[in-house]
């Protein structure tokens, strides 16, 4: 069984979104059961000769500089969506009503409205979504998972996550874009903090309530013509206060102007047995503590991920050769097409990156209004 | 000239604080200038037997069980307060009054008004006190201190700090007089989110406002005694926001619960060109990192400190062999000779580290009402 | 232009050189230059199902089990050898002798007699060879020999090399045909210190004579039928003293038996100005450390990979987000390609890994000799 | 009881002797059983204004510039020598003839003649001896030690050791008598290679027989004059390999030339069952691996000192604060106390310490005859 696809953008996420398609069957065809194998079927960007070019190097049939043409194209079964964030909700939308499929990066859209309009469509339409939170297929993080499911550290009782990169460090890098509420939306929640809170809910389950304070730390930007100096209209940086449903508290700091941090992003998970650490700048370590054993043998353990750690072993069988970040893309694409097979629900769906999104605007609306407690 | 020194108490800061004294002319006398040369004049503990051997040991040359006699007896010039905190005041108080010098351990009180009194008892009776922030001596610490004054890392625009123990990890450790509001006043607020807010303050200077939530983990504990489980009345954890007077940013995190951490005090501290890092953990160690040079050569420097970072010069005349816990105290001992002989104001005096019980009860408020925004 | 691609093998190493032929255009065709593109003609394994099985999923178009037949495949213009290093001889002869390129795993044979012949044959016939020290190809690794160059650390003064594995620490692990001299040839130097030499010479040059001692940790191990205990004939730690043309002296430090070392490949380079240390179990990871600036501000500095260090921008625009294993064989792949379109000298081909080899071999001779000095 | 103390030497060493002697009662009191205690009686430097004013700050009750009549003084029971190492042979001997119990700091002599003749003469005479390998005493490394006899990682089979300062790296540093060989004997070996023997020694037992290269990397250095360059006679670094007694084999590194490295002195042991690793400029870890438990949870471990490593807890009862180098003199010294009391042997006293000179004599013999074999 095929399965056509068609990816839109060819930018950071486009690319990995198509090598991702490119390898998931040579990488994980030996551990995802019975599912289809990707064709790659038509690439969408502009111009359109910049869309050829790179469908060649990628490997697709076919190129377009028409993102409508591709969501409704018969040789077209799931569509990603990889373009600038206010492009995705009008493209899913548009896959979704042609019945595609949709695996869509993060964050959902612009707006909480619009996401929650993405997800409803796709339930009604009874089309498989996924939304691109890689970070929660590393091996590492699952197995984190699975050591606190099976009571490693005891109950849960503190979750403390960070996210800092510093691509807007600078403050003489000029304006852009991505500094305009209308078309980026949220500054550095969406970017990124997006991906702290997918960690926040797999490792510790539901948030009720925040409070949060936020911060823009450059608050004018260069002009790129020389004209002046263009304001920068959402956050830099936010904190976060956080109630769990299990009785936990916690907090989250979130930056884009960080020096220094590239991919720092990470939580420590505090129990009543242990503690367990994670960092994706170190994405093939997780450190554990446990309260076992004579006190004076007890200390934080690094463990390497290898093929005890699935899928690992089907990318290498050698323990700490590690994996690197375009691995991850290629296990969430498996498990993007084990849920299309119908083997498994995709997760997180758009249903799940909503209650994401719900969290940043949530952080959002707290910080505008002095550090309201917003329920969840 | 001679400093009649009295110590009151034998316990962890007790013994501390007598190497001090011990020890500070010893190994700082080529650098203090002209100061007085302490005389270990009386030891203060209970039983007396226990006092007088400790006496002997630690070369104090008498020894009582009655703390009010040590405060009044003429051989006595300053006193060094390290019993349990709810015991701070009421000595402080009589230590004034009868014009010695206090050198004090953290918190100062159990309540804020204590603390008040303390100050006010102090400035009016002209006599120098410091409280025990002993980290704030590091020179790692002063070294960074000294980096972000001279630019190293541009305008400061976010501070995050944390303070980690596990002394109250273990669910199953008894109930004790810590877990006593009358008796211990606030919990890891008290005990280790001084220390943290001494940093925040020697980095960042003062704050403005603040949002807080806190959570005691193990609400019970088995009780000594075995007849069943006592109430923990203070917090283990807190989680805190901040607003700084230069604009920036902050947040707190706080646990006396938090497993595999025994002196995990620290702080990173975002700057416009940099960033650095430091944790007492690895508290002979700084990290740095500044947009400088080529893009491909940037990264985390990790200074070892050494002679070039005094006074460590004055412990051992080579780089990276290191300073422990108790040379910290030995250098803030020299800082209150040097305040006594009019030097250099102490530092932080009973005025100053009242503006860090403020913030530490303003942790607690804020808590205690939900999360409402406390100024400072 | 085509290039028709024959691997032989679907282990280990067979899977990392089809993923690498499957996706070197996709993730490098912008940076190769005119080069080939890569057909996935022919995957040879045994049994027959299982090689088909596996061309299904890496996507060739053809399998067998005969690899005489790949080797002379008119379809086939270039051949990935990944067998056991027992077989590599017999094949690389027979596929040069096609006139075919190859791309052969290390060891290259497992005589130096034999690789002395390989490297013959392929000068007579022409045919491009390259030898699998993919990591020699992380951005991390040739990010130092830039350093280096540009004499960021001054005159190369020591070299100290370590390569460290625990697959063969477990005492209780069966015997196998790797501790058999006839069938593995050497132990640890072959499968690992191989590629530590690599590093040697890829930092410092030519080694001029060398001094070592080796050890069977575990002199037998059980048979796996249970029938008793068989010998380990090979070396499972090997530790060498070595003189550099440049005038420089080093170390390096061998074990496939060292518990809890997964992938520890790396090594610390002394120069007059300064030092640059890395290890294969931080892939993504630089440091060094340079006499330059205050004392007070000097330290080792942490590099994280990024697009300024090529080709990582290839693989991903963002600093810090980590290549993986795999990655770096698609770095290889590229290299060959590029030398079979005439672009640049393949590197280390047959020749020069056989110089590889010449220093393991001089180490085993050294060893079995009681620490003679060998010459290279 | 008391000991009367002379102290030769005011510098490095000299203070922290000085400063252990004037510690070791008030800290280790409680742990030392019954033994005498110390009056620091005489302190001896050139000139004698400057022994006066050191004698005063570090309270000794007499200064002198004599040696000689500082080993005769009747009040003196016990000599620490750290003047620089040509001089400890003449007044260890002298020490020894006036029946003083002698402390002397590594290493002994400058040549193995002397160092035996002065062994001879402690032990013909009687009296305790101590050499100041302070790094034997952190309660890091005698926790190695126990866990190793526990059987903690099985049978040891590799050693391998690292010392490497920067003291001698920068190629302008002026000549000294450092350069000598007639003043200061062996260069890196014996300021640090000593460290690492006594290492080995403590972790392995005997070595049987080494190899070893040596290298002068700055062969000439600027007088301080300026009236030319010096030569400089005696090692930057040397390499070893070793086999040991038990059946293991070792290497050994030694740098007083490598940049960045401050006080770098560790190892990483091998056993049948795990490894450890320790390393001195990160004094208060260790860190373990162990094969227990599932593949998945295994990884390296590390431990912070605390009160169940005695004696931390002397020093201070929380875990994880940490000790500093001057510590590990307190604790050395507290060990002389001991022995001197009859409660135990002195370690290592000039005896064991013989026989770590004997292997840095060896590895120079080792070197200067091409590498040839040395049995020990």
């Amino acid at each position: 069984m095929r399965l056509g696809v068609g990816v839109i953008g060819t930018g950071f996420m486009g690319k990995t979104h198509a090598l991702a398609w490119r390898n998931v069957q040579a990488v994980l065809g030996g551990m995802m059961g019975d599912v289809a194998t990707p064709d790659l079927a038509l690439l969408c960007d502009a111009p359109l000769d910049r869309a050829q070019a790179l469908a060649a190097q990628f490997g697709f049939a076919r190129a377009t500089d028409d993102w409508q043409a591709l969501v409704t194209d018969p040789a077209v079964d799931v569509v990603s969506i990889t373009t600038p964030n206010g492009l995705h909700h009008r493209m899913a939308l548009a896959a979704i009503a042609a019945g595609k499929h949709v695996w869509c990066e993060k964050p959902m859209a612009l707006t909480l409205a619009e996401a929650e309009e993405m997800a409803e469509a796709a339930r009604a339409r009874g089309v498989v979504t996924l939304v691109g939170y890689n970070y929660l297929k590393n091996p590492a993080f699952t197995h984190a998972q699975r050591l606190i499911a099976a009571g490693a550290i005891g109950r849960l009782v503190q979750f403390r996550g960070w996210v800092d990169e510093d691509y807007q460090a600078d403050p003489d890098l000029p304006w852009s874009w991505r500094a305009k509420l209308a078309e980026a939306g949220l500054g550095a929640l969406g970017d990124i903090g997006t991906h702290l809170v997918s960690f926040a809910h797999g490792i510790m389950g539901p948030i009720t309530s925040l409070i949060a304070d936020m911060q823009t730390i450059h608050e004018t930007r260069p002009l790129p013509d020389g004209s002046g100096r263009g304001v920068v209209e959402n956050e830099d940086a936010a904190s976060v206060l956080l109630r769990f449903a299990n009785g936990a508290q916690g907090s989250l700091v979130i930056s884009r102007s960080a020096w220094g941090r590239k991919s720092r992003l990470g939580f420590e998970v505090h129990g009543t047995k242990g503690m367990i650490v994670f960092d994706q700048e170190r994405m093939n370590e997780l450190q554990i503590y446990q309260n076992e054993g004579p006190k004076a043998e007890q200390g934080f353990k690094t463990i390497l991920t290898g093929p005890t750690h699935p899928p690992y072993g089907e990318f290498c069988p050698a323990p700490g050769h590690q994996l690197g970040f375009n691995d991850l893309k290629v296990i969430e694409c498996a498990a993007l097409l084990r849920a299309i097979a119908g083997a498994e629900p995709a997760h997180p769906s758009f249903d799940d990156a909503l209650r994401i999104e719900r969290v940043i605007h949530a952080i959002a609306d707290s910080a505008r209004n002095g550090g309201a407690r917003i329920p969840l």
